[in-house]
């Protein structure tokens, strides 16, 4: 079953819905707002798996009190240049707003700030948060652990999460480096659209739980859910051939960071399961920073210079074939453009879950 | 033509042989130690092509002042946190190690450490300026820009180095955490390595001058060698469906923070040819961070979390027909141990070039 776009919504309308939603789930309203602006710039620039699709599982926490709406947050420790939060398990994307918003102050001081953040929650797209350090002239860097779904190398169950990367750098022209990637060969998001779509996965992305190369997005998508064995692939791939391990030490790096630095849950323990496969509050951790560009040279330099290089990368010689190069953001900034314009394509799964979301907390809503 | 091991020498012996050969070549007895320990510490953990197989090429350079024995290094800006060294066109080790140790004394004063250097040559193993975090209970964390042999997503000519990212950090029992990689599918050496064998490549490793998969060793090595196009692959490989635009958007991460945070030269004009293809001066940068554990969370919960994230990963379930599951770093430490103990084996190649180097130099070597 393609899942066909249902309709286009306007990204103002959908932040507003999405913030009815969370103030009826009793999230305070400023809360409600970041986590809002969060889910929605996900489906701007084109990430709708980590988009207000989520605001379903968001709710269901909330509702279940996994989730916890109004956390007692507290900062556990904090210098001129670090900072270590508890998030006392309330949405992700509050907290680490706040806390990115604290590295990139310390930066502006001290020339570099780093936070963690402790008993959290999904935090929706990582390049959110090492994005703010942008109007500030700094460098932005976002990690964070997740519910287990890849493989060690050599390995055939799930340890690590898809554990993302996010590092954002300013530009004097066109738009700035935004890296946000998994470090798994893929994120869970490209099987359930294979799923969708109804089509195979390439050999190369996944394990079944036997530690065979999977192709059969259904079981796939199903094994991960069910946590019944395999895996996501690391970047770089099975066994070591073509480099899997330094996808693999990428992931253990993120969770170094994230959850060992914070004092999180970490490995298959982030997302604790309780007896009949009962969820129980999560316990996800993040790491955040910055660093003011010119606290190492001076910031109209390094901008001039970022343009340069990335002129020659776009200005290089292209393979067969191919009609463009690339920097890291790119696509997602253009999506985010045509998205703003056009409104933001939502598919039918995440219309009807929106629809009923809000009929279940009596919303009046009107996506088209 | 196989490579044989033809000696194995003490490290010692070989540090010792190292340090002759560059104060002989005009390098300062303090520098000449720094960068024969750097060099040894290479071949000691199984990098022979960043040991002292690279010192023919150091002291060629030193030779031909492309490289300057004795340069006039500077901290060109430093903050509590920060600094800024421009090299001067000497030797990447010695004033590695430097910058390195000034990223830790910030950490330690005030919780992390940033230094960026510039106008500097290549500077062996990132690994080694990461590892000298360690002892302080710190985070270490080394990058580098390196001469241009990886092609962009959807490119066909080298314009990134392999540009490595090197992490370590402490554990409380066995060894620590060491993620020591090229962001390239593979680093050059694996591409020498399969020359010396004569054999094949596997496709997804490097591209050739029309933007195809390379397989042949000899001519890739030479096209990489020569700059006659193509190049190696990004971790990920080819095209987006492995994740090939992650290891490019990983290289271009480093790119920025070792070249454009520092100063320096990036994309293909790291090692400038001047007319007629000769070697003129490089300008490489280089970027060092350390960040102190107990900045976030006291030092011994930190490395006791350590050590149950490494259990969980050795004791996970193996695929079929794997004996066991590594932790980033394990390999190069096991062989660490084992050349410290039966010495470095050291090539036939590499060998003639150290007795030729010290016979040039008049040096008088007894290396079995």
């Amino acid at each position: 079953m393609t899942d066909r776009v249902a309709a286009r919504v306007p990204a103002d309308a959908l932040r507003d819905l999405c913030m009815q939603i969370l103030q009826e789930a009793q999230v305070a309203e400023c809360d409600a707002r970041l986590t809002a602006d969060v889910l929605v710039a996900a489906d701007l620039r084109g990430v709708a798996s980590h988009g207000v699709a989520h605001l379903r599982r968001y709710v269901d926490g909330l509702r279940k009190g996994t989730i916890i709406a109004r956390p007692d947050e507290k900062i556990l420790s904090e210098t001129p240049v670090t900072a270590a939060i508890d998030a006392a398990a309330g949405l992700g994307p509050p907290v680490s707003c706040r806390a990115m918003e604290m590295a990139i102050q310390k930066a502006c001081a001290l020339g570099a700030g780093f936070v963690t953040v402790r008993n959290s929650n999904h935090y929706g797209i990582a390049g959110y948060y090492a994005m703010m350090a942008l109007p500030h002239d700094c460098i932005g860097l976002s990690m964070t652990n997740a519910s287990s779904r890849v493989v060690p190398t050599f390995g055939r169950d799930a340890l690590l999460g898809t554990n993302p990367i996010a590092v954002a750098a300013p530009a004097a022209a066109g738009h700035p480096f935004v890296l946000d990637m998994a470090t798994s060969t893929v994120a869970q998001g490209k099987v359930e659209i294979a799923d969708q779509l109804d089509r195979p996965i390439p050999a190369g992305w996944a394990l079944d739980p036997d530690g065979l190369p999977a192709t059969d997005s259904h079981r796939t998508l199903h094994d991960l859910k069910a946590r019944a064995g395999g895996g996501l692939l690391p970047l770089g791939g099975e066994g070591e051939t073509y480099g899997g391990h330094k996808g693999y030490g990428l992931a253990f790096w993120v969770e170094i960071f994230a959850a060992l630095l914070s004092g999180s849950a970490f490995g298959n323990l982030t997302y604790p399961l309780g007896p009949g496969g009962k969820a129980l509050p999560a316990n996800v951790g993040h790491f955040f920073g910055a660093w003011r560009v010119d606290a190492f040279r001076p910031a109209e330099e390094f901008k001039a210079a970022m343009d340069e290089l990335k002129q020659l990368a776009q200005s290089a010689p292209r393979a067969g074939g191919q009609d463009r190069i690339y920097i890291a953001g790119e696509k997602a900034f253009e999506a985010h453009e045509r998205n703003l314009r056009e409104g933001i394509p939502i598919n039918a799964t995440v219309l009807a879950d929106l629809r009923s979301l809000a009929g279940e907390l009596g919303i009046q809503i009107d996506l088209g």
